[in-house]
């Protein structure tokens, strides 16, 4: 299995996106966005993206360099054309703008429409909390046809939904960042364990008559070419994130008008974000001292049996901290699609 | 069991707050709210409230009557000083104030400090969305010692720290209204089972060594003075639930300066609101259209066995639409308190 240094990695992946046609700049954005995803574990939001961001450069799915726009919007709400650039490089200019918005307004929030795959959302909430401010941000999926259930539904309906509150504490190495989908799962995790031959869990999937499985290969369309749907998170009181779910729809979907699942504007990422500037409320050094009081108070022992309790990032920051010394595992299926995506615009293989 | 119209109810429970000291109109938001959330079938927000209320009247834990001052805040941030007049009062004008900052900015929050119990959150998320506008709310409670456990944690640790989502849509009396727990029950609902003898689902409940129980039971302190928790939703993903949690005391408790879980400042309810305007983004029509059209694809079969597919909001106006022609049924001890909290300000009992 190939063993790759991070500061390697980044600058290959960033190779291949400027070869297909970014600037130096928004290439690194996309780079640097994917490597961060593997070095925090985040694997399914990682490197192993770029052929398919490479093929949709060839088919016009996603347009390198093109212009990023703020087409609407009124002072702390802007609304952000990305034209089909990559989603990462219109994500950032977007929480970029939120965060400008906010500096000036107490609040800012920027939605992106034409946007691609922005990757692991928690990375935006992060630039939030680097500017001092609360970030908010969620993700939809337009014109999906569903791959969760609603609560009480037998078929999938929505994505997975994605959302990320992230907050600033007053050490800037390591900011609150919640990251996480609507479903129970993503479905990346569903396909390891097909692959694996192990069962799932209790509560995460149904099949294709919505009757509640262990299998994870009764996902995936079966010989009469019908599938089954991941379930929202929480078993019996799933109502609440396939509400999360819908929320997700309405900010991400319907407010950037980018589009809905099930509905005919389809393609890339419905994008909501939200700044939210601390001062504008209170004294940092006030905030810092109650939310640190707050991460203090949840975090202390007695734990459960074999537990502990940890706060939102920092499982992350270990995975990190292990794989920035040692280098990043990579499976060769990856690296093989890796390399296929650099071959695809001429960028010869990274020596592992 | 009494059964009352609530018509007739609004009027009595509008008297008691006059009676301790409010304003005819500022005594109609408590009275209207408690009695909104009994016709919404939410029985544990409702005039079930009313004795210690009145009773916080007595020992000055409220304050009626007590004037509502912005005292900072910038642009679309507003900070609300409620001076422990009724949370019902606070937080309703808190979110009209969010209201005219988003109809100013495009966006609008306002946090409220030294506040009452404000009661159902999705109440000010409707407030929003009768404005046209999405509204996000959340609510904690300073000082708590703790009745939810932290994922992981075998004490409890916050409260049940509730989030509202509230989105409009082309029908004003159908708002998609989500108003959920990040814990998996309220407290209510367990009570409920040990005074009627039954066991808990599992997922629910740890006792005080941090076990799981389905024992209502053991969520209550013991002899040895030790009390068990509520968990997260979620289950096996409660990290998520848990997540929100923390997040609902950074915007609620330490935005607001109110205080969060476990520390020095303590009582009532640490208050977010935001609300998001429409038309600063896109066309209310287009809204609609697509966030329509994301409903219907929703809720449409095939369905799990027994089930149906609601939107959020629904369950609670069947449950209305029934109470409002049949009265609403009152246990008899609920009753008993209502109008002795009647009596401590000399208000006569409601002929039932």
């Amino acid at each position: 299995m190939p063993i790759v240094q991070a500061d390697a990695l980044r600058g290959f992946i960033t190779d291949i996106f400027e070869a297909s046609g970014a600037s130096r700049e928004e290439a690194a954005i996309v780079g640097n966005h994917l490597v961060e995803a593997n070095l925090m574990g985040h694997d399914s939001h990682g490197i192993v993206r770029t052929l398919g961001y490479i093929q949709q450069t060839k088919d016009g799915g996603l347009v390198p360099a093109a212009p990023i726009e703020v087409i609407g919007g009124k002072g702390a709400a802007a609304v952000v054309d990305v034209n089909w650039n990559f989603g990462q490089v219109g994500a950032t200019r977007a929480m970029e703008i939120a965060i400008e918005r906010a500096r000036e307004h107490g609040l800012g929030a920027a939605v992106c429409r034409n946007c691609g795959h922005i990757g692991r959302i928690g990375a935006y909430g992060q630039m939030a909390a680097a500017a001092g401010m609360i970030g908010i941000a969620c993700v939809n999926n337009p014109g999906t046809t569903g791959l969760v259930a609603p609560f009480g539904g037998a078929k999938g309906r929505m994505g997975t939904n994605p959302f990320t509150f992230t907050i600033p504490t007053d050490n800037p190495d390591e900011p609150f960042v919640l990251d996480f989908a609507t479903s129970v799962a993503a479905e990346g995790k569903v396909r390891v364990a097909r692959n694996k031959g192990v069962e799932m869990p209790d509560d995460y999937l149904i099949d294709s008559n919505g009757n509640p499985t262990n299998n994870p290969a009764d996902l995936y369309q079966n010989e009469s070419g019908e599938r089954g749907a991941l379930l929202p998170f929480g078993g019996v009181v799933g109502y609440k994130a396939y509400g999360l779910a819908v929320a997700v729809e309405a900010l991400s979907g319907a407010l950037s008008g980018s589009g809905t699942a099930g509905g005919d504007r389809a393609g890339g990422n419905g994008v909501f974000m939200l700044a939210i500037d601390i001062p504008a409320f209170t004294e940092r050094g006030e905030f810092d001292e109650l939310f640190g009081g707050l991460e203090d108070h949840v975090t202390q022992p007695p734990f459960r049996e074999g537990q502990e309790v940890l706060t939102a990032g920092e499982p992350e920051r270990r995975r990190m901290a292990q794989r920035l010394a040692d280098g990043i595992d990579v499976d060769e299926e990856t690296w093989r699609q890796v390399c296929e995506g650099g071959a695809l615009v001429g960028v010869a293989p990274l020596e592992v």
